[in-house]
């Protein structure tokens, strides 16, 4: 390497080495001046280069560790095709050694005793698991270093169609995380309108559901009448993971522009006897399909009871992201008729139209709500409609809908859907305005879950089950 | 047995579920009344069936977590003979699957291009992974889950040689609990008198080189011109996994008796340019072979070298525990003089003997300290053999030593040997009375590292070196 | 009283009681219902005996402490009006008992020997301070007791102009919080991005200099290139008392709006050389008369010398907010020309005037900033008469600028007036958009105190001195 | 002043100065060399200057904080006779001046009208309150201001018998640190062991009541079925004011030894009916004459029945500390039979004398408790004997027992006298082995404090009733 003082990762190396000390990740990010670097071939050898003297830990691992982190900010550094190129050069350089697992294949036959034996199941375990993992283990010595990870998988989720070598480095990566995001680690804790203005600002950016459009919304939604609750990891306490938002009202709600209205004033909530679940975000996009949804939900419920004895009922109050999209793909699919004649005449005579089914997507799409005849006549197909679709439609044995999925799965029954629960844009766009509780019961959330994930048996109210009865 | 409401497991259960909700630990094992169940053969098979539902997650993972944590609690009131009978059942009942990672090779030989290679890959790697991983994560919702690992794997180390079985299951749990406790997520914290007194209560227990005699002993251990360091997992924030104890002083220290002497007045640490580390304690059997030893010392140092600029000198002062051990076998063994002819005519004229070696056992076991001219003559020749004994005797590769190869290891030179440096009955018991300086050098410890690692070859002072020509 | 149930006091405060225990003092206002009572005249004597039976402590000390709060939650619950009747009942009818006062000095007087005349010294002195005081104390023990007690002195001082009672009773109040709010309980504290939104949200109803237009103009003032200090009082730990913002940056800033510009990237604070204090605000009205500036400037000095070694300069960029007024004045009251022949001149010609002096109002109110000639022929005259408005004009001894005469006080010297330094339209209307900066030089403050405090003495720089002379 | 160089207090002062900076009090103390001086006259008027230019804060306020805190430095570094001098300068030099105290009353007498009488009263008060008030309050500047003030009027108690103005500056000390330690700043915490070492070595030195013998006797004082509350001021945090230990029990405990066994197993505190209060520590000397204890126990008794809803009884298991004394006294100096003639023919017997009175003090001075015969004889009539002294001896209208007048000042009421309850050696010095249980019952503390304070009525059982009916 006669030209070390030409290249670019020796200079970034070497520039960062300095700059890094006491400058955090994202404030780093945030001023840089956006002149990125691509990792030219040869730049790429010469990381392949120094990724293999991480792994042989020269000079004790405290200071491979120390170089394991470097690297971690020249990842940092790069452009997004150097970024891939990076995790290119892990995937396929630092890959399972084939002919060592044939070698240990062939131990592993050969083996004689169940001493020998059990020794040969760990030496081709290991074999298996590809010397990457260590360097990516390595990364967790970056000041932040497991936000670090979480965001590199980030990346790497982007790139997985990619290539198989890619998908691969995921699949170890993501076992890393389900092991540090093990829910044992996790804390959960109460947000308030008392916490840090850099976590709150969080849920404003993280919010899924129904968007946060201003502080003076956010506050609302901290109110004495509001809950708030988060996991965190211990390494990333300025990061919730997944967060929850719950009213405290009487009565299980069913509308969300009542929840939240800021004008509303608050209610005591030691008085509310229902808590409702009305919004659950999911933050990190590295850590996708590992769930924490199920425990955060139960552990509320759980804290929620010993805090406010009259509670009676624990519900959300749920979006249905895709009856509307069904709805459309079932009436252009097939020529079955949808609604029954009735329904159809009654649509059709208030919109002056001969049918009504044919045009249903013009008329979902028209400010039908704000003409009551009309409106009356869409309310009972649609909601006769949507309870099929939320409890029947599959594709293979799996429901459509991923919101009830989510809830049947951790034990709740489909218990009302909500005519004009939601009557924002999105609200019509995903469901014709309806919303849907889904109600937590506690004596019967075990045996939901079995029946659900068993049989895929969905538990519902006796009113949905009425619903669906043509 | 026949009816399951008698079963002692059940019973336990029953009780423990109630019991356990408000106790830690700790509290109830004290309070216990001491008669500890056994797990006799019906009780094994009952509890096989508990861990085979746990692993199934019935009713979901919240509650199969739930169902593992009460397993947990049940192990928790077992006698010896019973957690051995329990964790019999976990190693032998939930291992590897041999027909699957049989056929998972085969699918392996068996796979087609490079995406499918892959993929039996990964499966072969899952197979490989016994069902009593789960398990073992699973207790991690234990109220103090990673402690209860720990724990678990101290009493599971007493019981390895015993079965093939149960030396693989340890591996699985060092596996585990080496990715959870990777240095990463450990927190580095100072302890001071200011520190909890439920924390400071734990230095005294696990105290491991200079034993802490008292309160008083410790709160002077813990004074100015003191520094105590210790390495925290977020889970287990009252239990310090490693500490090191540091004295500020001017000079190099020769003698540890100086250090504890609790009538000695603080020094300005301010003033102070060396930091003597003095004592380093592992504290968690169960964590045996995962080793944080290197980063604590490397990390101190940049803490204190950042705290107080006038520091000049980072050495250990560290005791010998195998020399005289050594000393006896080597002139039990071989015939060879290890006295030099002047060296034991001077000490056989201390004592009014003929020959001093063939009496060495006894007059080490003397009060020879205490007659001048006989610790006199013991001087030379004893820190000869202590320098041969520290930096050339080996069993194999390997130093005989563990103190010095875990500071060579880390990139410490052998600095000083330091006669009558500890007076303590244990002192003189291991070596004599000497004690021995490490010394870590900022611009030389990689380079020290990489030298003992790779060729075996040991750092030192040009002092030592002096002592090893003879 | 045979009406007892019927008396709005004792409803309310029987209301109160169930109503406070867990609500805190803001959250029950905002939810009130707007219909506050007055407190009639039957009222006011049921008030006066209940205050009367906190003075006597029946039940003890603790019941009437409880008593007394829930007289101060009848207080947080009256009108303007009826708060105005309480404190007149608190003023008048437990104020100094004068006869006991005058048979105190009566045995002042006939005092003999050292000791009697010692004690009777005291005696007076206790028969001096009023009954209520002791009320005033016990209403510390509302669960927000000393903001209680600083908001009530923010109603009382709206009131003492009109009458001498409640004057008085604000002195007996300020002299209480004086002591309470003594500099050596309160903690300093920097406020940063990361602190409770629920204080960041009071830094933007407080901000009295420059106001904060939004969360992400707040966030810009927290910058890592900005500091934020406040003190506080233990017992209001969400309540900054003041705060001062502080930018840190090369050279002394001369313009407000480049300091709070958002787009601009933040610079290397370690790198910085100046710090400046470029607003400074009061946050409690019941506070008034009661100093923390200079204390927080020269505390917050230190800290930021501890912290940024490479600070050399530290200075404010601050309003002159009288400068415009007493010009207009001036103008107004004498027939002497403040312009000199030349100036008037190069102005009359930018506006095509014969005379500039008389149409300076207009001139001034108009858009001249925007005239480039204008701007120009402005520059100079404005510059001299405001350093002589800054360090000349009186009133009596006073100097007329309060902001010159807060930092001059503290030790500070006029060091530059920048021209333009504040383009927003308060920055015109307060000084014809000029700012100033005053220095605080570690070696000269306490001779500038002096100096200034003792014989008016401004210190200035030469520059500004420069300016003087005509 | 020629020969400042020379001057001891200047000397100290420039020493102070630097070497105080970064060294707390307590460290400094510890670490001084022993020779303090003694302020002799020279060093006394210098004194006096530089107090006067505190008062006259030259340079400003922060500079005359800063000059007044190291005079309370030269304070700590005095000699006890020195400190008296320091002392005695404080006192004399700057108190009430008594010329402007006569205008003031010549000002007031003149003064017309109600604004001018009331600002001459107002004046009158100001003169009232001597210039050495506000230099104790500069004295907060110190880092551990208020501990300082504490600790100066802890010197100052130990000499106000020695002169009147001394007497008189322990009044102003006392009335600044009534204000300052007023119940509404200070802090109730709850103690246990994970408590700071440094704050629960305090306990072990405070303890007033029954000494704490260890570390382990203080960590069985903090088990699960105990609690230990204390108040704190938030600028004292680690030193405890007044606290207080409780055991949690079933039955009203009868036995100190009982509750101190550290080999008692702890009982489940939740189970528990009763919350005997065992000992309660004034720990600041100089905070005499300030009350915190009738606060401490109403809020203990507030949380723990919060905490613990099966609590039912709020007892203390108390010392008689003057009951023996008294005894002693009253045989002694009257002649009228103390005992019953049938009580005293009964301790007679079991002694073989003829009379058991005029022997009662050698008697109660020998191991009666150990001869089951004698200590029959003596139970009935000491405890008849102790309750009347609890109840009915006085000193003028004061009772005789200063425990018994703090707790029925609090209102709660005799309960029980407890036989043998407290057998340790000053259980038996104090009150031949008695000790008593004082009731706190919700419904009745304000009666009986009226009851008490009022009329000097003792509440009691109506066992301690029929004790007193001979």
């Amino acid at each position: 390497m006669a030209d070390v003082g030409t290249s670019l990762i020796d200079r970034t190396l070497a520039n960062l080495r300095s700059a890094w000390r006491d400058i955090s990740v994202s404030a780093r990010l945030r001023s840089g001046n956006g002149v990125r670097p691509d990792l030219p071939a040869d730049d790429r050898e010469r990381l392949r280069k120094q990724m293999a003297e991480c792994l042989e830990a020269r000079g004790g691992e405290v200071s491979a560790r120390a170089r394991a982190a470097d690297l971690g900010r020249v990842y940092l550094s790069l452009s997004t095709a150097g970024k891939r190129r990076f995790l290119t050069t892990l995937a396929e350089d630092f890959a399972v050694d084939r002919a060592a697992l044939d070698a240990a294949i062939k131990g592993l036959e050969g083996a004689k005793g169940e001493t020998a034996r059990l020794a040969a199941e760990r030496h081709l375990r290991e074999v298996l698991v590809p010397p990457r993992v260590r360097l990516l283990t390595q990364f967790n010595d970056l000041p932040e270093g497991v936000k670090f990870l979480v965001d590199l998988r980030g990346n790497l989720l982007q790139e997985t169609q990619k290539s198989a070598a890619l998908a691969d480095l995921d699949d170890d990566l993501k076992d890393l995380l389900t092991s540090w995001f093990d829910i044992g680690f996790l804390d959960l804790k109460r947000i308030t309108w008392s916490s840090q203005a850099v976590l709150l600002e969080k849920l404003i950016r993280y919010e899924a559901v129904h968007e946060i459009q201003s502080w003076a919304d956010l506050k609302n939604r901290l109110d004495s009448d509001r809950r708030c609750y988060a996991y965190f990891h211990p390494r990333m306490p300025e990061e919730p993971l997944i967060f929850i938002e719950v009213a405290l009202v009487s009565g299980i709600a069913d509308n969300v522009q009542a929840l939240l209205d800021e004008s509303h004033p608050a209610e005591d909530a030691r008085q509310a006897d229902s808590a409702i679940f009305y919004s659950i975000s999911n933050t990190q996009a590295g850590l996708g399909g590992i769930s924490f949804g199920g425990f955060l939900i139960k552990r509320v419920v759980e804290d929620l009871r010993n805090q406010l004895p009259k509670l009676k009922h624990f519900a959300t109050l749920s979006p249905i992201p895709g009856f509307r999209s069904w709805l459309m793909a079932a009436i252009a699919a097939n020529g079955l008729p949808l609604l029954l004649p009735a329904e159809d005449a009654a649509i059709a005579a208030a919109v002056s139209l001969d049918k009504a089914e044919p045009n249903l997507k013009a008329i979902l799409a028209s400010a039908w709500a704000d003409q009551p005849a009309l409106a009356e006549a869409l309310r009972k197909p649609m909601l006769r409609l949507c309870a099929r679709y939320l409890v029947s439609e599959r594709q293979g044995d799996r429901l459509l809908d991923p919101v009830a999925r989510f809830h049947l799965r951790n034990g709740a029954r489909v218990e009302r859907i909500n005519w004009l629960g939601d009557r924002s844009p999105k609200g019509f766009k995903q469901a014709a305005g309806m919303m849907v509780n889904y109600l937590y019961r506690l004596g019967e959330m075990d045996s939901n879950h079995e029946a659900f994930t068993g049989e895929g048996k969905v538990a519902m109210s006796s009113d949905v089950r009425a619903l669906l009865k043509v």
